[in-house]
């Protein structure tokens, strides 16, 4: 609790299997330690998540809110109560920073509204991490989550980006449903010009960390299988 | 030095005075003790964070390459050589992660012509910090760089970003020179409707920290001075 006004602490997770130490300043454990009450976008990761951060955590004496993709909005107000007693509360996302490409957002705005403390800490982000490693340019760039699944949909989703990479020399960023990775990937090769650049990473801070950048002719010749492997996209010319 | 492909780190520095344990996961001051040649955008800021790191470094056995915005990408080949000599080398920028809202991107992408290995690690970065604390849409987003200066030019790349935020659901994000953040703020004001909303974040992980949300109405009320605070600036509906 704090003695100004309450916090909502944004505590990334892991994305991987690294220790703890690999991926997260040692503040964000000293200060989950003290937090009491949180939302989280599932509850059987969070509270895996938080013995892995500190065993000695009583986990069965925290209260957990679900934020996920089925939430109605409008009930993250009252997921904020115990803000209203002057606790400090924590968000905790499935894997990575909460708030970016979840829907944790709703809770940040919420407690904007009514007038708390925002804190967003330091933590593994794999749109980031993709970003940084790609060597695509990191000074204009674009997040556009999940592209339409379906044919001329798609296509024209893949054609627009390209645009966008040409028109605003804009990286591209995006993600798939694991087991699509395939039919992903030879769509984009199907799609764009040969030349255009495509970096696919998985395994972000893990031990099976892959980071490829190559381009969309080169990807042709590899034939490359990320068949349900975790990944994130990128494109650029 | 690595006993298989040399790896070409990108270290996340500092953004404001926290301790490194704030801002940093352990294993990247680990990482950093070890490699003795840099790819920096700022010689003297790469030299003070290095310190702040681990006093134990002896920096004058460091050798360091300016990439830098007045760099000619076409030399960044050249100061990747100690890599071809088998030795690891790590990328720093002025503050922040490399390669993103810096030109260390293109010694990445050399990087990766060359079949090095290429590892980001965990750190700081404003427009991830201030996006998670902004509230707004973290599944789709762009981050746009500096705005054009000028009357009519601004303008119109304003209203363009509006209205990606009404067709895509997509937040913006954007910088400014700090002595120009009043101006810019008062630009927005003048020229998007009152019911968008902005935020304003500065000191992201310091001390003075200030993450607000309101909309425009409310920002055109209380006539905000940000001038000279380095600041970062999301819109969204």
């Amino acid at each position: 609790m704090n003695n100004d006004r309450p916090t909502l602490y944004l505590f990334p997770s892991n994305l991987s299997d690294a220790a703890m130490s690999d991926v997260l300043p040692p503040v964000n454990i000293e200060l989950i330690t003290g937090v009491k009450h949180f939302i989280v976008e599932n509850v059987r990761t969070a509270r895996r998540f938080l013995k892995k951060c500190n065993r000695e955590i009583d986990i069965d004496s925290l209260t957990f809110s679900v934020l996920d993709v089925n939430s109605d909005p409008s009930t993250v107000g009252a997921m904020l109560a115990p803000m209203e007693q002057g606790h400090d509360m924590g968000v905790i996302s499935e894997a990575g920073c909460p708030a970016v490409a979840d829907p944790g957002a709703y809770a940040v705005a919420e407690a904007h509204r009514r007038g708390y403390k925002v804190m967003p800490l330091v933590g593994p982000s794999s749109i980031l991490l993709s970003l940084m490693g790609s060597g695509f340019n990191g000074q204009s760039f674009t997040f556009v989550g999940y592209l339409p699944i379906h044919g001329s949909e798609r296509a024209a989703a893949l054609k627009q980006m390209h645009a966008d990479v040409m028109r605003n020399d804009r990286t591209q960023i995006f993600i798939e449903t694991p087991y699509r990775n395939n039919r992903l990937i030879a769509d984009i090769i199907a799609t764009l010009p040969p030349s255009t650049r495509m970096c696919v990473a998985t395994d972000l801070t893990g031990p099976g960390q892959r980071i490829t950048t190559l381009s969309l002719g080169q990807w042709r010749r590899i034939t490359p299988d990320y068949d349900k492997v975790p990944a994130i996209f990128l494109l650029y010319k």
